[in-house]
């Protein structure tokens, strides 16, 4: 059981709390001889830090990666790569009063169960601080991926609430994802996002939403075929990210109304290459990749961090009430986005070096 | 890379092709003096074999499972649990049409790409017939979940095509899911599935649809908190079933549009017991479970394999037609219930042992 | 933990115990359009086989190897291959009278303790039957290295007692190892080895001994650094076997005594190719093949089973006397030279394809 | 394949070169609930820092280990404990004539054929000061074995070249073990090694040896049956440790000239518990612990870098001469006792977790 360890090939493991000295992992299994770009692993990082924006927790933490070993004059070495991000901006008084209460649909309880002792701090473990290292794995990934396939990942916020991005990917200009701060390429439906959010945040409320994802240039023949299917491990990574409730790819819950006849993609030949002539399966067919795009999208609940007072009880069973005084965001979407990326990369990377 | 094994403490792994000499496979990691009950592990894979109603395939094999090892004077002795079950009814030779076809929407193509060879008889391995294996494994690990705690796991169609049951679980009486060929406990909702799908195989195409799977008993502190979190592992389990397409626990997909303070689930004292007021969650928080029922919602595409002609290409990137000779299910979701507990078993167990 | 499971891309999971139905196994990750030769696989079981001469046990299986899955018109699919090896000469009643016994250095208490439980008819799953899967496993791993790299495996009985072959592997004819039925490839060191084995079963006494294995066409570069170095996976894979107590590669434990000027291999330019003038390293650089033979060493303890009577306790710790009515090996060496191979070529391929 | 990682319950992730930024690494699975005892875990370090005595190299860092996490008000928490140990005394120039030759007997050639690329500095990732994250990795588990089971885990210096202590461990005071710089218990023993050890120095030479290790107070019932054996993972744990050439348990090679009725160990009911007579086994039968002490030797070569030229070739084939300026060990045994500790400490440690 690698508890905080993901992938075979290419291997993520994860360390750190959110109020501890450093949050920080180990990629192991990254191929030799590739170019690593410091100001691009930075910039994914900057992409998920606190504080980039009025949608975001207000925590305010620079999030400086520095890379401890595996590069050698600019280039991977094969050797692992130790990483670490130090915390800066505690307010672990904060959390004072949560020592020995159970916040409602956090893990402060199953951490308590599970091990009969936690770190209270933020959230400890629990704290969505964890997908830093996630993030610079993703980032390692992606260079990977990009380097010896071509292959590129991304993501963006396609719902917030109930407001919902009605176009597929294909009709989207994927480049203006980075162009506000809900990250939705849709500048209009994101203008709404982000009136949302505010009204949310106004309440002290927090909202849920999707995030779609969109991989291309994957080559076929990238999976397996029985229990570790492609599209089981990309699930399987979207679910490990806090606050993820479902995960759906190709036509997804949708498609369960539908008919076969409906639904099958035909193949053709397009200018000598085997193609399907549609894409409802999800560049994903009996678990291995076929060379369409590869699409899914995965479901995030409102975070359970409020900033009102919600009724509770302490670890003696006695109601009481938490008055949260702790920063926080009140949607996690836009922070997620890079998120959700980087374990695809992470996911993706892995299966490519198995196949 | 486990390619066709799953777990970690309590393993399955499982071969076997369509119409090759047998399906099986070994579970590996079974406590030690659990009483083995062989006709209740038949009984399972009665509810997964084809030929069973005239809502499935014709294909008609009685699927008889035989345990060759780990069983000594009907208890489980933790040794490795070998089985197999013989493949009877070969039609090999409806499927010469098919050797250098790719049937849409099937693996045919992927592992051409994967492997460079295929046994296209019946599909060869990516067959829904590898799941025997994964239902033998299901009853042993439900046997240990019974036995050890209490644990029960029940499924039932909640879904075909737009033909939904509305209910919760918790208004319906799952010991009715055995009482219909469709596997739905509400009676009336079943009858008008049962309709649909023999409307749609009449067609000669297929439907998709919705399971739903309860697991009661499961006490808090099962999981894992990062890349392992508990439902992570469910849905990984199930969409590396054949045809799943979408996995979402407690609120999922619909949840989105809440807010936090309407999702939460608020701790309360349950006569000395810490509990939850609602259960939103889906019994798990931070990948680990909180004592709560665990219950998810897993989407089934239509399955490919039509009773209609339908355009593609050869191997040589020739268009051609595939013209189906062999025998199929209109809809895969009255006997993906058997299955989908299983998987769920399999998991779980793996994780209760850990915990 | 894959506790009957060995390998991470080319893996082998056994199952079987001595007395039950059959002993088996799943090949996975077994490279696809291999040639799969049964005749092969068939004659390296029979290697294995008991009652092949005069110098082992008198328990006759004809040990006849069934694959189930895997294979597709004489070709390897990349899919699983599942096989079978029943049992049939069970004299299971020679062993009531073991019931509540612990015979003397056999893992007959050990289970006990571990699983509350046990087999105790021939061994149960401690017996070296289980060998038997790993033989089989091995052969498919032969065909792949022999077909993909031109590797080859060879080991040998190299001492039994204190008689030793003094010879270094390179200085011995290895196509005689099977001309003798002790497996050892010098005629006249062969024949005072049988003579002391025989001596020692006419005592109802067993001896051990040491086997040496070598690999020649393995390429530079196969293993991996750290924790999973070449020789720590092959020391671990020998350690395995039943009855193993040492390993040893290159210079071993001999070399201790020298000192590095003695004992380092000078690279030299051998006709354009980069070489060691000597190779005292045993093929194996920093965990990773340079190209040279790879060899070791084996020691196996005499076996426990004697047929002499011996003092032991029963499970209430009451004092007794085991009194063996079983067949036996007096030395189980020759019938491990398989083995030793097999697990060897199981180790390497499973490196070959990560590297 | 988890190259850098080691175990499956408790796990030790390694990174970092000899001459990069820092040394470190991840332990995942360490109980909840262990008192963290940081200067325990400095005090391991120091037994294996350079520069402690006039037989080790005069490198001198002092090593000094930084916990990031896992730990909350002096107790574990369940949570993975990342470490570092940043690198200082870099000497990179001294290594420049190095960077296109193979160093004879190092992983220069096999690191460069395997990655296309390495760091030359200090022997990069290949570098002994890998074990640093060992004996972190280790400390942390002897706290949790002592305080769970009361298991210690002791080893010392058996042999130094050909001078051997020759008294079994039993027969030794092992508290004695780090009263002399070459951590061998007898005294007068201890002190021909150091004589030999400074002779051999003197020539710009090294020299191997046998470190020998015992484990008190493991539980019976520990362990795993087939290719898991406990004896099996002990051996790959010292395989894995720089330098190491051979493993052996219980009687070993040696007990090879051995007869099964002088082997055995008998069973007797010892004041009511069931115990050996003797101990021959090592204390594991069948690969499980039967609660006797466990005992192991291990064989070191000499150390490849010698402070003597010696002929070579450069990556071009070249004929060229390796003229090391580094400093180095002339006998790598003392600073290697707490590393073998370690090693055994986290494998242990895993199969405890897992029984």
């Amino acid at each position: 059981m690698m508890r905080n360890t993901t992938g075979h090939i290419f291997t993520l493991t994860t360390f750190g709390e959110s109020h501890g000295a450093a949050i920080g992992g180990v990629v192991d299994g990254m191929p030799s001889g590739i170019d690593i770009d410091l100001a691009f692993i930075q910039s994914e990082l900057d992409r998920r830090r606190p504080g980039q924006s009025r949608l975001t927790t207000s925590r305010n933490e620079s999030d400086q990666v520095e890379l401890l070993s595996g590069v050698f004059e600019g280039k991977s070495t094969g050797c692992p790569i130790g990483f670490i991000v130090r915390n800066a901006d505690h307010h672990s008084s904060d959390y004072d009063n949560l020592r020995d209460l159970f916040r409602p649909s956090h893990a402060d309880y199953t951490y308590y169960k599970k091990y009969g002792i936690r770190d209270h701090r933020g959230g400890g473990r629990s704290s969505a601080r964890e997908t830093i290292s996630r993030v610079v794995g993703g980032a390692l990934a992606k260079l990977a991926l990009r380097s010896l396939w071509g292959i590129e990942i991304k993501a963006y916020t396609s719902q917030v609430g109930n407001i919902c991005v009605d176009k597929s990917y294909k009709d989207l200009d994927l480049s203006k994802t980075e162009s506000n701060a809900v990250r939705c390429p849709d500048d209009s439906v994101a203008k709404q996002m982000e009136d949302l959010i505010m009204e949310v945040k106004k309440d002290g409320d927090t909202i849920g939403g999707v995030i779609t994802c969109v991989i291309t240039g994957c080559p076929a023949g990238v999976g397996e075929p029985a229990f570790d299917k492609l599209h089981a491990a990309l699930g399987a990574s979207m679910l490990s990210i806090n606050a993820v409730k479902g995960f759906e790819y190709g036509c997804g819950f949708a498609g369960v109304t539908q008919r076969g006849s409906e639904q099958n993609d035909l193949f053709v030949n397009a200018d000598g290459n085997i193609r399907t002539a549609s894409n409802r399966s999800g560049g994903i067919q009996g678990g291995i990749s076929n060379g369409e795009d590869i699409y899914f999208r995965v479901a995030f609940k409102p975070v359970a961090t409020l900033l009102q007072p919600q009724p509770t009880v302490d670890v003696h069973g006695n109601a009481t009430v938490v008055n949260p005084k702790g920063r926080h965001d009140p949607c996690v979407l836009p922070r997620a986005v890079p998120v959700v990326e980087a374990m695809a990369a992470i996911t993706l990377l892995d299966y490519c070096l198995i196949s």
